[in-house]
This record gives C-alpha cells, sequence and structure tokens, in this order.
C-alpha cells in the first residue's frame, strides 16, 4: 500500500504557506512566539482542517492537540504524528511546522484515499516547543511524557513576566483533558522536521533517517560585582560583572572548542543598572550546553563551571547564581521504528543517510514513553532559527511521504 | 568676613537628608533618574526652599533652575554656585545633591547674617547630569553653555524609548527662558561635590582643590552577526555576535590597563533576540573611555578602534555602528578660582590637596564659559554610583564652608 499512496505535493507546500500567514515577519521570516495571537490563530486553523478530515479534537490542560482519526481499532492508542507550530522571535517558516504540516498530509492522504488504518492516528501540535519565550524547550510532549508538572509549566514566565499558565487561559487553550501519557496514550510517534545542520545538504541527499538525539542542558547564571564609577574607579579596583561575564563567555566557547562532540553557546545576556558610567552590579547570562552523549557533555559541564568559578574568583565578582534548570538525556531512537524510515526513504527512492540530531525535540520526550523516530529533510545551508531557514516543495513533500510510509508501515506491524 | 562667618553643619545635613526623602531606596540609597516623579518634587521643594531665603527663581527651556540672590551690584551676572540633583539608577545621596545643599547653605548663612554681596549670587540646580537616563551626561550646562542644542537635548531618549523633552513637559519644568548663557549669564561657577574617588581618605584630608577634569568620550557600538541554532551550528561555522562583543569587552579592559592614565569600561549591553537557543543577531554596548589628558584619550580610542575591528573582521561580525557620541575635552579650571578655593580650605584649617576629577562634572561645561573651579570632600572608600556612596556631616560642612569663603573671595575681588 505504502509504494501506491502518494501525498499531495502542491497541497502541503499550499497549506504551509496558508499557516504561517499568521506570523510572519517582512523578512521572510516567523515570530509566533508560544501562546501569543498568531499561535492562538494558526491553532484554530489548526483545528478547523482536522476536523474537515474527520477528526475528534483533545486539547489538554498544557495547550497540546490531539487530533484523532479512529481507525479500525480504536481501542489501541493512537500513532502520533506530531511537532509544533510555535517558533522563535527571529525563527523560519520551517522549523517544527513542516512537521505539523507533513502529519496534515498524511492525514488528508489517508482521507482522500479512503484508507482505513488498524490503529487511530493522532495529529499532533505540541505547546512550546522552541522554548523561546518559556524556557525551557520541548515544554508540552515533556509534561505529557511526565517529565514536567502542569504547575510547573504554568509557572514558566517569559522576558515580561507573564506566566505561560496565563496566556494559556487568555487564548482559549487551557484544555480540560490531563496533560499525560495516561490520560492522551500514544501507541508511538513519528516527527519530520528540518534537519537544521548542513549534513544532508552537503551529501545531496534529501532524507536524513533520525537515530537519536544529542544530550543538552541548560544552565541560567547570575553574577554579583560591584556597581563602581567608571570614571573614578581605578581599573585595577573594580569588581567588574560585566568584564567578568565577558570573560566566561569567551572562556566558555573555548572549552567548547577543546571538547569533542561538544558545544556551548550564550546566546542571552542583561545587565543592571543599564548606565553607562556605573560598572553593572548584576549580570545574568544562560549557556545553552551540548554533547554527542551524556559523558561527554558531563565533561563539558564539569569543565565549564570550574573554570567560571576560577574566572569569579579571580575577579572578586560572586556567582549569585549557577542553576542546570534544565537537562535532557541524549536519546536513542527505537531501532523498528528507525528502521521503517530508512525502509521507507529508500522504497521511495529518497537518498538518505543516518543522522543524529544536534537540536532537541518533542520526539526525545517522546521516545522516553513510547517507540519513536524521526525524520529529518533537507535545509538550505544548515540554517535554523533565522528567517533565512528554507527546505524547498520537492524535499517537504519527500518528508511527508516518507511519514505516510513509515506510519503505515508501523500499523501493519 | 570668611573667617567669622559659618555655615550651620546641622542645618545643611538636616536638609540633606530632607531632600533625599524623594527616591530613597531602601538599601539606602538613591533611584532619582532624572525628570521623573521624585526629581519633580525634590525641585519644587528647592524651589520653595530658596524662595524663603529672598531669591527669584527662573527655569530655562532644559530645566536647569536658577535662584538668584540679589546683591548691591545687579548690573552684573551672578556668581553660581552649582550641582545637581539627579541620580543614578542605584545612586547615593551625595553625588551632585551634596553640591546643591552646600550651595542653598551659603544662601542660607548669607541670608541669616545680612551678608550683602557685590555681585547677585546664582544657586543652581542643572538638569541630567548623570546621563543615565538620558545620555550624555551633563546635558543641562552643556546646553547653557551651547554645546549642545536644546533640541537635541529634548531628542535624548531613556530605554523605555521616552523622551527628554516630554518628560520636561509632563513634569513641569520646561521653563520659558531660553537654555543659554546669553538668556542666563553668569560670572563665574563654583561647585562642591563629593570626590568618588579614593585620594582624599587615604591622605586623611577632607577637602580637595580640583584643578582640572579629565577627558571623557562615550560611544555607542552595535554588533551584527547571524541568528543561528545553538544545538545544530558547528562551534567553527558561527557568527556569534555575544561572543565577539565578550571578545571585544575582555580586550577593551586590556588596552585599558596598558595605557597609563587612561579608563575604558563597558557597563551596558544589549542582545537580540533574547532566545536561549538562537546565537545574537545584534549586540549592542557603550563604551565609557577616559583619559587624564586629550593625547591619551585619542591614543586610547585610537586602539580600541582597532582592536575591536580586528576582532569584528576575524568573526565575520560587522561593526554596523561606532560612534562616538559625546566626548568632553579634558578642563583646566581657573587659576584664580583654583586659588581662592585653596586659601580659603588653608585659613579654615582644612587638610586639602590639589586633585583632577575623573568624573564629569557640570563645572567641566560652565569652564568652557565662564572661570571656573570646583570644591572635592572626601568620600568613604571612593565608592559612588553605589547605594554606599557617603561622606561625612562634617566633610559636608567643610566643603559648604569652603565655598561660602570662595565665593566671597570672588565676589571681593
Ligand atoms: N528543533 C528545535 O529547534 N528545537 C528547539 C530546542 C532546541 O534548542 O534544540
Ligand atoms: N559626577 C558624576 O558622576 N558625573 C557623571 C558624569 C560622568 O560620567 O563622569
Amino acid at each position: 500500500m505504502a509504494s501506491t499512496l502518494n501525498i499531495n505535493t502542491s497541497r502541503i507546500n499550499a497549506d504551509l504557506m496558508e499557516s504561517c500567514q499568521w506570523g510572519s515577519t517582512p523578512d521572510g521570516g516567523m515570530n509566533r512566539l508560544t501562546l501569543n495571537d498568531d499561535d492562538r490563530r494558526v491553532r484554530e486553523w489548526f483545528i478547523s482542517q482536522v476536523k474537515k478530515y474527520g477528526c475528534t479534537v483533545r486539547v489538554d490542560a498544557v495547550g497540546n492537540i490531539f487530533a484523532t482519526r479512529p481507525g479500525t481499532n480504536n481501542d489501541l492508542p493512537p500513532i502520533g504524528l506530531g511537532s509544533h507550530l510555535d517558533t522563535q522571535p527571529a525563527g523560519g517558516k520551517y522549523d517544527g511546522i513542516v512537521g505539523v504540516h507533513s502529519a496534515l498530509e498524511v492525514l488528508k492522504s489517508l482521507h482522500d484515499n479512503k484508507v482505513q488504518t488498524y490503529a487511530p492516528i493522532a495529529v499532533i501540535n505540541w505547546t512550546n516547543e522552541e522554548g523561546a519565550r518559556f524556557p525551557p524547550a520541548m515544554l508540552g510532549s515533556g509534561v505529557w511524557a511526565g517529565k514536567f508538572s502542569p504547575e510547573y509549566a504554568y509557572e514558566r514566565t517569559d522576558l515580561k513576566g507573564v506566566k505561560l499558565g496565563d496566556e494559556l487561559e487568555r487564548i482559549g487553550f487551557k484544555g480540560n483533558v490531563p496533560a499525560s501519557r495516561e490520560a492522551n496514550p500514544l501507541s508511538a510517534h513519528y516527527e519530520v522536521h528540518i534537519e537544521q545542520g548542513p549534513v544532508l545538504e552537503a551529501e545531496n541527499k534529501p532524507i536524513g533517517v533520525v537515530t537519536g538525539v544529542q544530550a543538552i542542558s541548560w544552565f541560567n547564571v547570575e553574577l554579583r560585582g560591584r556597581e563602581q564609577h567608571c570614571g573614578t574607579t581605578p581599573m585595577d579596583r573594580r569588581a567588574d560583572t560585566l568584564l567578568t561575564a565577558a570573560q566566561m563567555i569567551v572562556a566558555i566557547n573555548g572549552i567548547a572548542l577543546s571538547i569533542p562532540g561538544s558545544l556551548a553557546s550564550v546566546a542571552v545576556i542583561n545587565s543592571t543598572p543599564q548606565s553607562i558610567n556605573t560598572l553593572a552590579s548584576v549580570v545574568q547570562f544562560n549557556i545553552d550546553a551540548r554533547a554527542k552523549d551524556d559523558e561527554t557533555l558531563a565533561r563539558l559541564e564539569a569543565a565549564l563551571e570550574k573554570k567560571c568559578h576560577e574566572i569569579s574568583k579571580e575577579a572578586g565578582v560572586e556567582i549569585r547564581t549557577w542553576d542546570r534548570f534544565w537537562n535532557a538525556k541524549r536519546t536513542v531512537f527505537n531501532e523498528r521504528m528507525v528502521g521503517f524510515v530508512r525502509e521507507t526513504a529508500t522504497e521511495n527512492g529518497f537518498g538518505n543517510r543516518d543522522i543524529q540530531s544536534g537540536a532537541g525535540h518533542d520526539s526525545v520526550y517522546t521516545a522516553s514513553r513510547v517507540p519513536t523516530s524521526m525524520i529529518f529533510i533537507r535545509c538550505k545551508g544548515g540554517i535554523s532559527h533565522n528567517p533565512a531557514e528554507y527546505s524547498s516543495s520537492e524535499d517537504i513533500a519527500a518528508g511527508a511521504q516518507v511519514l505516510l510510509g513509515a506510519t503505515l508501515k508501523y500499523d501493519a506491524y
């Protein structure tokens, strides 16, 4: 069956452009931060779409949306096909969005071809995957998987101090179904996503067979030095908080460069008080630390902590907070599910290779509970979290086609 | 006369505490940013005080307040005694405020003792000396001296985008007298200020005879790199804007350390977009650069610019803005006025020494137009721009006493 059923290339790409009307920016990118008004509009659009294709819709207590198409055996938990519709503040039209649209296109293809699956199929939009507005990332799927409590999610605040729980209520997406795998069970989870890296493009292959995801930790760091007059305080009598933060940022980069298979980045910084002639008293920044496996990440984290404490001591600037507030262990996807993806890609004649993901995905959390795997599609220049993010219509169609085939294989199995 | 007339120690210190009720913070410091409601209240208090002591009050178009006590020859421009009542966001009760109170106390002493001066005396509160809310610093005195136009001052914006001109109108302090030395002439300017440095304390002397002020420049720098995914972008394929800024901040500090008599500080930084997993696209920061003389400052500035451009090139991150938006040349105060201060301090038995100021003051701009000098008083630990800023009641009284004596000497001359 997989070999005869085809997704509709023009429909999936037209749908994608339609849903990107909410939150698009003049530079061709997207700014659809979780639970803002554009996120509400695209959620409403998503629900109107799936309803046309015979789905029942459940919204859980953290706003995850499950659109379920019945199978012949509805006692079985559905096979989940999910990703996310939220974006970075200066993001693109592909990260996450393509995954939801791939699932939607599978739904439409099954419907058009009157295919009855054995298990039900659930098309899922997970809440707050990006973690850009409400850190950490993958929060909705994390609550579903029992990694975070709903209360923890509700208390996450954005830069303006607004809480996720209040925003859920404001936009009408605090559903009445409990947010948990018990209340909304799945039998498996597949996710299409853009690679967000340069490997597939370099090897001229449209499809990546994702075998796992690297380990990730996020830190919140707060330094406390001394506010002093920039014009009267000798250079050697300072406890200069921002200078200390700068030394740490340079050191963090150097350490990641020195540990193969690791990455460390500082992208957020805030300094108080914002006065040109007063040395900063308090500086806050975040570290995004990743590694190919948990051991390497542990080594990276230890080196970062040691070095930053040395710098702090030397500078006479206190590390008031050193908080690893998020860690997602390295994920290895289900072998059988990975095999279905690989077989389907090859059967369809799509060049493919096995690949480990550098980015975190909702599939990391579903994988902790149910058989999971992912399908990557090639993206231009490996660019992501940037308005210039791009995947071609053909590659998008290829991803959806593989998702369709792999889903039917899993269903048959 | 100078030897017999004494200022009132308890009154000046009580007045100081009274006026610091507006804008005081729980940590013992002050947050009375220019033209906020507390600044309005203390301005109203100041006006009610000077009116009780027989002054006429003129508010100019940028909110500078001139309270003039007539002399016997009112065709002469008044002798100005001024400083500022605005503070840093996390500042102390002494920087600037002590100067206005010293002038006020001179006024009260002259009045109580029925002293008729030859020239009129003007007690002045200059607007926005700190430059904390509306950079650059010393803006009100700079407009008076013709260094900035009133329109330039009106267009200065704070971090929230509020304009100085609008705030002047809001609090009712956009006066109808033109802001210029022509409309409000002075014959001289004296200013008492806390040292804001550690020299007088170290030498156990209450009074500094200020001979001049070091040269100052402020820069606005904006960098543009690439927003990229922190988890998928290899460490060696980044144009990391915040890392580049951090490298510059470390280099700026190193350069100032290597040039004797120079200082360079970065206290303000802002990074966009604030997302933990997206490398910053744009980072803005300010440099406060100073040196003992203009030649050294020029050398410092050239070295900073060269090094930052090298770092930018190496990183592939563009320097979109490199704007020296403020420069105040090194100031040498009037020799006769400096002499009057030195003589008065010595006659009163106050230990004193000549000193050059590290901080800028309104006297920098008055000095460009009329004979000017300053009196420093000792402050604890050289700490300033910090809630812990402190000068003793005795030292405050000493400063006011020297101001009174030096004023009468200038008036007699
Ligand atoms: N796919 C993606 O960009 N997810 C955001 C979570 C992460 O930072 O990796
Ligand atoms: N006195 C004082 O702190 N003035 C502010 C201007 C400067 O930065 O030096």
